[in-house]
């Protein structure tokens, strides 16, 4: 068993998987005769073909030490889980070495946070940790075969810093 | 002033407007090992050039009865509201009549549901009645001008059924 502690997220240590969308630093605009904030384009959507769609999730809650061997990616495409109740999520990704996840890492999301996964990155499966686990999903619609699947050959088990 | 009653919102009222984004029936995919269903692609996305954009907006608290003189609508792309607190929020949309906004109408949203506006739908800035006041909105990124605003010459007043 392979112990990953689960770190805050960051902009900037979450970069190499993809963006942390929040609503940090001052809105891009301000909208509706001054009455609401605008954070304005903050995931980088990029599909292979296809288009985005919108579709929501609903998950059932994990908690940790949160064991697990499965992870996968979206070859043609960005995937962003937007969190529908305010809580943060547990998100798990890996590094590639030629075409196998390697070095997976865990991060805890802020209540607010949501994440965007780049195209073709390693993660692990949509793991709320409390709240309602509903989850807005925008992904890649189309034809092609979107999902690959990687078992590890030793468990992991992520716990709290 | 012109009175309007919120109604509960229903996708076959709202849908001369958009669609009703929600978790109703069963998912179209049970995912991630029996752990997570997907309600697959919801709302129509449909942009005139430019692209899909994930932007978060944080828009001021209103309350019932709330009164209103303007509307707004984007010619080139559908704009989607989803909320990122587990509450319910007001939703303002009127017909068109040669360019002018006619007959409005208020929806009161569940918990748990969002709603996308199809292209050119006249509508309500974003109004949350209760929650955290934070959205994410994925609608038009490009150049051009999306944006037409109308104010109304009667003051609308929306009060609860």
């Amino acid at each position: 068993m392979i112990k990953i502690i689960a770190q805050p997220i960051t902009a900037a240590t979450f970069a190499p998987f993809g963006d942390l969308i929040d609503c940090a630093g001052d809105p891009d605009a301000i909208i509706n005769l001054g009455k609401c904030g605008r954070y304005h384009d903050r995931a980088l959507m990029d599909f292979d073909g296809g288009r985005a769609g919108i579709s929501f999730f609903k998950a059932e809650l994990r908690a940790l030490p949160y064991e697990f061997g499965l992870l996968e990616r979206h070859p043609l495409g960005s995937q962003a889980f937007i969190p529908m109740s305010e809580h943060g999520f547990l998100v798990i990704v890996a590094s590639d070495a030629n075409g196998v996840p390697t070095e997976p890492q865990a991060f805890l999301t802020e209540p607010g946070q949501g994440i965007n996964f780049h195209k073709g990155t390693w993660h692990g499966v949509l793991t709320p940790l409390s709240g309602s686990g509903q989850f807005a999903v925008v992904d890649r619609i189309g034809d092609g075969d979107n999902l690959e699947e990687f078992l590890l050959e030793t468990p992991h088990i992520v716990v709290e810093g």
